[in-house]
């Protein structure tokens, strides 16, 4: 299961919107065929195993997530484990896609294959949380990226900001950026910096085969625009991925920039103001509706700020860099608090070097 | 030479001014006695070893600094070693101490000693900053300590701070306390604070005999107050510890609190006007003149800030809570930067985690 889990790794920058699932063939002891989930509409990972083992008769299937039970793209692989005559199948975890739910476990009893569920539990559930968060509670799992020097600050007062951080860290974003579904920026960021929010092959740092699978898929951009200030001309709004433009719903839809390439990668979506700034429960229950499993916010302190705020941040990924800024440059995020009392605790999940800077992984308790 | 070095730091709460120094004597492939420097006063590394050897003729003395050739208030190790009949002296490093310099060495030699200098160099003077950089340029090594959230904040804009950090956090301050000449502090943390900055034999986590040993001796305490802000009340003048109240020298000399225990433990001592608030080079180059190796700043963000800005922080240790306090609060430094190009860099000595806190050990790069 181990060996299963390492191998669904593998799919996290191309299964989704499925889950990367990995799958492992044992037959007298022996690795008979390995998988992980491919890109959407191609094989699971139970199916690639099944395809590297030939025949599987009499086998032990490992899979980090209950083989599915349903018609999506593909065709169940619960009965493509029963039609190979595997005859045991032990499962990380069930589906908590509700159209699943056990069925697929049910399936594979009825046919008289014998089925445990549970093992590595945990760990398995560390791989997908997007695609968990999204079918338990119809939101993706949001997680914000921010950059900032030791004394804890993201930008001189005048905006200056690029680089804080070092290439290897640069490295690790794409790489965040590869496994989202979508990336939420905010106005102002685009105004400052005119990001594009793309994933770039070239930066990803991954074998040529894997990048260029990973970034053949781009995830949806996002920016909250609510007094829709982004120009036309901003990079955001190019052809290069899709895009929805998300504006005050009380301001009339802006018109689209000229070109073909607009009309098919640009959406606009207006949304009503929450307590602050736009509905951002919202948008986060709009991008659930579209599959989006990771979100990404990678905006200024405002944003970030807002969705702390009102409890919509799974986690933060903080890169720090070995440098000081200064008590005049921006805070990391814009959160008022007057009392010790309103301090906001983090769960530290993880600690480490990239680069010549630190990154830190942490939950916020609500 | 790494177990004399090991040994080393475990004179480093009592030795001052003296340099902590470790020693081992082997013969034969044995290791026949070990020492290192007891509290000033008392025996250095090699009387210690020498004493454990009991016979030491024939012996390789393996000490982590060059036995002192002088008469201070012991007699000199290097005609201890010669009287002992020790064969070798291989020492990490020459003494930086102009009274030494060579000397020590070159007495053993004159008897007919073998010597060398020079093994784990580098590691030897990572032992002893302080003191190589009291004898190198007169001033020692001055530490500032600090703690923050996540968010690089160290109070409420209320000034409100306790606790930021954890009771491992404040245990390793203990330590930083105890291991240095002298604690520097601002009036605005006294008077916010109200701190004592007292070494707590209970507070060290270290066995008792060595605690009671490290909190026998307490550092000076030196409060920058310029305008004379501190009340006769505050602990920082209590007799627990003697106290360096520096002022504006414009202002006169303040009257000691009553009694002669403030009498005999209080000092005030004015200072010029500088670039920055009081001359703290000026305050610097005094404690040196005192001995002080290893200079502890335990304050606010105005003098850090002033500090980091004269050029004067050798060294910045700074706990990480994982927790945000928001924009509102207070800066980790009061550092009044415009232009990315004005950022000042770091070199990210150590990172490791204290109980639930982080903590950073930081070169500013001037």
């Amino acid at each position: 299961m181990a060996r299963a889990l390492q191998l669904a790794r593998g799919g996290r920058y191309w299964a989704m919107p499925n889950p990367h699932v990995g799958c492992v063939l044992v037959r007298d002891g022996q690795v008979i065929g390995e998988g992980f989930t491919q890109p959407a509409g191609s094989n699971h990972a139970e199916i690639e195993a099944l395809k590297a083992a030939g025949d599987a008769r009499g086998a032990t299937a490992y899979v980090t997530l209950e083989p599915c039970s349903h018609h999506g793209k593909t065709g169940p692989c619960a009965d493509a484990l029963v039609v190979a005559g595997v005859s045991r199948v032990v499962a990380a975890m069930e589906d908590p896609n509700p159209q699943v739910a056990g069925q697929g476990l049910a399936r594979l009893r009825a046919a008289g294959i014998e089925t445990e569920c549970g093992l590595l539990q945990a760990e398995a559930e560390r791989v997908i949380p997007g695609f968990i968060a999204r079918m338990r509670r119809g939101r993706g799992r949001v997680r914000a990226k921010l950059a900032m020097s030791l004394d804890g600050r993201t930008a001189m007062a005048s905006g200056e900001s690029q680089w804080i951080t070092g290439p290897a860290a640069r490295q690790d974003v794409q790489r965040l950026r590869a496994m989202s579904c979508a990336i939420v920026t905010g106005s102002g960021t685009v105004l400052a910096d005119d990001c594009a929010l793309t994933v770039r092959a070239g930066e990803l740092g991954l074998p040529a085969v894997e990048a260029a699978r990973a970034s053949a898929r781009q995830p949806l951009r996002v920016v909250v625009d609510s007094r829709l200030q982004v120009p036309f001309g901003a990079r955001i709004l190019n052809a290069d991925a899709p895009t929805l433009w998300c504006h005050d719903e009380a301001l009339p839809a802006p018109p689209l920039p000229p070109g073909a390439d607009a009309q098919a990668t640009i959406e606009t979506f207006g949304l009503p103001r929450g307590a602050n700034g736009l509905d951002l429960a919202l948008l986060m229950d709009a991008l659930g509706a579209r599959h989006c499993n990771e979100i990404l916010v990678e905006c200024g302190p405002r944003l970030a700020g807002s969705l702390l705020q009102v409890g919509l941040l799974d986690e933060l990924i903080v890169y720090m860099a070995p440098t000081l800024m200064g008590n005049l440059a921006q805070p990391l995020l814009h959160l008022p608090l007057s009392q010790m009392a309103d301090k906001v605790d983090l769960e530290l999940a993880d600690v480490r070097r990239v680069g010549r800077d630190w990154r830190f992984t942490a939950m916020p308790r609500y």
